[in-house]
């Protein structure tokens, strides 16, 4: 009698990104053997206006099916895994898509969205951003709404939000949330960097944290070298347990700066507001010279081995984590 | 050795329905033995208030689970049969929910719709109604609508469209279309009954008719009775081969007549048309006394059985036909 096992490459998933997508970006996703991305679609958008997002989404999985396909579950990433195809899911770095209803909550789960985070800096209808003075936690429409989340399956994400705020998310959420992109302040001190208050809190209760690589996240900024990046998440993972971490690059390849001008004012300021940035320095920061594109995953893999961490826990960072989360995360409560 | 056979019942599928939803109807469907019914959600309605209606479902869907499910796929009718409920199919009545945008069909498609008319009585921006003076055909945006449709699986229905654009839409089509509510005009000539020819044309090509009991579709109006009903449908099935033939039942049931004028006139006039009625029969007509809601498809069962088709053709009729014309159509072409 023979036993068959089926013996499946570890999935590598970047958990957030936001690039000016083209086939070269997707050509490059294959190239580096990237089977999972998830992409922010809005930052400021109403209802409408996200729905056209998903069209180009739409008209990119018709053109370059051949390189990606539409993620909406768990076993989506296994099956561009079999079929040499990147797995995209849809996110939200702001509820404006959801306006104030929290019907459009389902809705935007039917269309594919597993991600919404409740602010985005700023105050929202639901919770409040990293960059407000005050922090008044969670509003009464954010209960409701993290409750309407739980029950249809798509993740809270606290990346752009205030302590207060996420302390209660994590709390009021009956299911673990995600941190897609930031890294621990006691690292880098940074506004959109999370105290170790609140990623205890978040990994305690089965939650995810993402490193980001966007350099105003990064202990250096650009200069930033792999070795610290990856002492860093060892440190993590000795605090929070390597099981509760992943990768979410933030990388946003090929972007004018006016793409940055749109995610820190939106429609919301007339006066140019320069966020992690400032005057002399507004545009996208440079990347470090070890990841540059969906090419250099290998360097952060090698990076996380040589601090000594076990390959396991290594697969789990590069992308099984992520896995696990989704087939717990993305379906009905 | 055994062979087990699965014996499964024929399903009931009714294609077309307007109610003004309840629990007691819902409660009435399964009552009735009703497997699926394909919902009209839009008359008139742009896309964003389209939402609104699938909104208002998602809440049936979840306070009604015990009774109702959204259905999708053919083998979501399976599904009900097997857990004792009602599976529910949107379609649209008027194609204004894609507005003048060839990705929301796509959209639409990812958000469960299953049918579009082309045209609701009047000229649209993709072919002409039955109520106009001159039949244009499909228009420029109606023969890449169509391409669209088949590509992501949503039905080309024509019950509401002139001749000779139902005859385009049947010939460019590459894959069957639908009537989905309308009788033949040679048993009772009204504007929204179908021609031999488009019927000839319809079935040749494998499209689907279902059957209208909507009184002023009926020879005799609401005094109709279920033996000339019958009879006229044991006749189409002798034209156009039983296997095309469906039910289409058009119910409107607790409908207020506000109801009826929105269908007539949307938004596109501020002066009652009367459509099929007149200034002293303006409302809902009454509905013939042995079809007044889901309880009565049995006397429909009975009366077909009673013309002498055999029980496979009046199994067909009642559903089967349907439930084969779900599962070619609803998928990727």
């Amino acid at each position: 009698m023979h036993v068959f096992v089926a013996v499946m490459k570890t999935p590598l998933i970047d958990n957030l990104q936001y690039c000016n997508w083209s086939r070269s970006i997707f050509e490059q996703m294959r190239e580096g053997g990237v089977d999972a991305v998830h992409v922010t679609i809005v930052y400021h958008e109403s209802f409408r206006e996200m729905v056209l997002q998903l069209e180009a989404w739409n008209r990119w999985f018709e053109t370059c099916g051949d390189l990606i396909m539409r993620g909406t579950t768990a076993q989506d990433v296994t099956r561009a895994m079999e079929t040499g195809r990147t797995a995209i899911f849809f996110g939200f770095q702001n509820p404006s898509p959801i306006e104030d209803d929290i019907g459009l909550i389902e809705i935007c789960h039917q269309l594919g969205v597993r991600f919404m985070q409740l602010t985005y800096n700023n105050q929202s209808l639901l919770a409040t951003g990293c960059y407000e003075d005050e922090d008044t936690g969670l509003t009464r429409f954010g209960k409701q709404a993290i409750a309407e989340m739980n029950r249809v399956g798509l993740v809270v994400d606290m990346s752009h939000s205030a302590d207060r705020s996420t302390l209660e998310a994590i709390d009021h959420s009956t299911r673990p949330i995600a941190i897609t992109h930031a890294n621990p302040a006691w690292w880098h001190a940074a506004k959109r960097n999370k105290s170790h208050e609140v990623l205890s809190a978040l990994t305690s209760a089965g939650g995810m944290l993402g490193f980001s690589i966007y350099p105003h996240h990064l202990s250096g900024g650009p200069a930033c070298t792999l070795q610290s990046f990856c002492q860093m998440i060892a440190e993590a993972a000795s605090k929070y347990g390597a099981e509760h971490l992943g990768i979410g690059t933030d990388l946003c390849q090929d972007q004018p700066d006016s793409v940055v001008e749109w995610m820190r004012v939106g429609r919301w300021s007339k006066v140019i507001d320069y966020g992690e940035g400032s005057a002399t320095d507004a545009g996208f920061p440079p990347m470090p010279t070890w990841f540059k594109d969906n090419r250099d995953f290998d360097n952060i893999r090698q990076g996380l081995l040589a601090t000594g961490m076990t390959t396991g826990e290594v697969n789990g960072i590069m992308g099984a984590n992520w896995h696990r989360f989704y087939a717990d995360a993305f379906g009905p409560a």
